[in-house]
């Protein structure tokens, strides 16, 4: 294996920038039973029916929720927003109605943290898993629902300079 | 549903654009056992050991050749390719050594057609596939090698105007 030729291309893919919200099966209590991280690692797997395939780092918060609810939504990240991103590198915590200092609603159909400052969100449940022997569990996910915010470009890695690949 | 949503935010996920060479379990005549596509939902799964998810159109002779043999090869599209990966909308003709009129090699480790012109390649082994209720299977696959040809910004969306989304 060319180390250094594989990560350069696999550097090159191009990714958006999600605020992944998760939570418990039921939420009692915002800051125990929610969870927001930045995650780029989204694709389409279908168009009829709509469906997803998100990749989840399988030591994390956001996939022990995932596993318990089989819900998550994706707030899409508009250009400007990298500060918004960075907030949720930190955990997540809860205060005056809003997350990591960001106004969220818990959304229609799967209840979980989206952000209406960001291009618009879209909810998913999880039909399977894929666990296998790599470092991330593979979720293929359902579109149950989507709504689109406002007009604007995407957050871009040309933006932000972070990469989550290699 | 609100499907117009729906639509615009899976049209805002960015893709790269990939040349998707596959074959047949033996290679004996180019011209009938590989083939090649323009490819783009692609994504990473896995950094150890490193995997990428693909996903294929179930009826289509990519995805018959690669169930036959488990192995496929992406070679990424740089900015200024829209030609060449447009000649890979049609179905692939084989003269002068060239594909659709582009030099190619089958790629070393599993011998798929790759592109010298293009930024590199990445050469995949099948581990699994998902093909569940959608109208793609998503094939999980292990990089088995990677040879970055040449420096460069891979083809974007900008540039092509190209969506395969919503």
């Amino acid at each position: 294996m060319d180390e250094a030729s594989k990560k350069k291309l696999l550097r090159m893919v191009p990714y958006g920038y999600y605020l992944l919200g998760t939570r418990e099966a039921e939420v009692k209590d915002v800051q125990r039973d929610v969870n927001v991280i930045l995650a780029t690692l989204v694709m389409q797997t279908s168009f009829k029916p709509p469906m997803l395939a998100l990749a989840c780092r399988k030591e994390s918060r956001t996939r022990a929720m995932i596993e318990t609810s089989r819900v998550f939504a994706l707030s899409m990240l508009a250009e400007g927003q990298k500060q918004m991103g960075a907030a949720f590198f930190k955990d997540v915590a809860h205060a005056d109605g809003k997350l990591n200092g960001y106004p969220f609603e818990l959304s229609a159909n799967v209840g979980c943290p989206v952000f209406p400052e960001t291009l618009g969100h879209i909810e998913c449940r999880v039909e399977s898993a894929v666990d296998g022997e790599n470092d991330h569990t593979v979720y293929m996910a359902r579109i149950v629902d989507a709504h689109a915010s406002r007009d604007g470009a995407p957050l871009s890695q040309r933006e932000t300079g972070w990469t989550y690949a290699g």
